[in-house]
């Protein structure tokens, strides 16, 4: 099975494609789609859309798993985090890939084995899980491997994350 | 010029078409997507990205004007609605439309002429000044021909509205 990470943004959309079977992984990609602030919000929606599209139609994955967004008092930024994490759930559903969606502390479960666990924790689990010499930077791509991660772990109660 | 508004929603996206030439109005076209809740969030992103690619091919608009997006409190509703109106920026953006924005205030002084004015006056002024013969419903309708006429007569602070 070939699982695409997202951890969804604007400035910094973070990826990892991992191949993963018989409970081995096998690192194929990862990177960030990046867009710069010069750029019109409307423009970089269209680089976001364009560099994933490209990544998905190069290694084909069977899931797209993505971190659902969670902000406890900033509307503003949900929103336009929001409306970038709108256009990346597009790029997938448009190649007909299914989505999958992990919280913050789902993602922690997956990767570490409990939800409290620092950044940098997780982090380490990654580079141990993949086999990596060190920490995939910036943290956006670390990111996005440790939802791939998660999703791979999340076995046989894998359709209660799909999303609906 | 050729006016496009956007009501952002999800499962009712209200449009407005409107051709705008000295200082005069004729309706082109009005109406909404609807997407259903029996379908999953991402196909009812691509529904309404196919639904307004297809208006906007139709109309060949000179802009889009959307209401910009307010929430003092759900972010929960701020994230889900920022993802639609997301992929409704991406469809304008992949059409090389431009994108004007306008917060609700700015669409009532738009229109009705004072910034406090109720919804129920707003929708009166735009029957009125498009000489229909009743309000449009349901109401995403009239205020997507709402945030329309609001920039028609945004006139020469017209550039102070893009989408930057």
């Amino acid at each position: 099975m070939i699982i695409f990470g997202i951890d969804p943004g604007i400035a910094i959309v973070g990826y990892g494609v991992l191949e993963y079977t018989g409970n081995k992984f096998k690192v194929l990609d990862y990177g960030a789609v990046i867009t710069e602030p010069k750029d019109s919000f409307p423009i970089r929606l269209k680089l976001v859309y364009e560099g994933l599209t490209e990544l998905l139609e190069k290694y084909k994955p069977d899931a797209v798993a993505i971190e659902e967004l969670f902000f406890n008092k900033n509307v503003k930024t949900a929103i336009t985090v929001g409306q970038a994490r709108g256009v990346q759930m597009l790029a997938a559903v448009n190649k007909g890939i299914d989505l999958y969606e992990y919280t913050p502390l789902q993602v922690k479960q997956g990767v570490v084995g409990y939800g409290r666990a620092e950044k940098k924790q997780v982090q380490e689990m990654v580079k141990l899980i993949l086999n990596l010499k060190k920490v995939p930077k910036p943290d956006d791509v670390a990111d996005a491997l440790a939802v791939a991660i998660c999703h791979a772990h999340s076995g046989s109660f894998r359709d209660s994350f799909k999303v609906k």
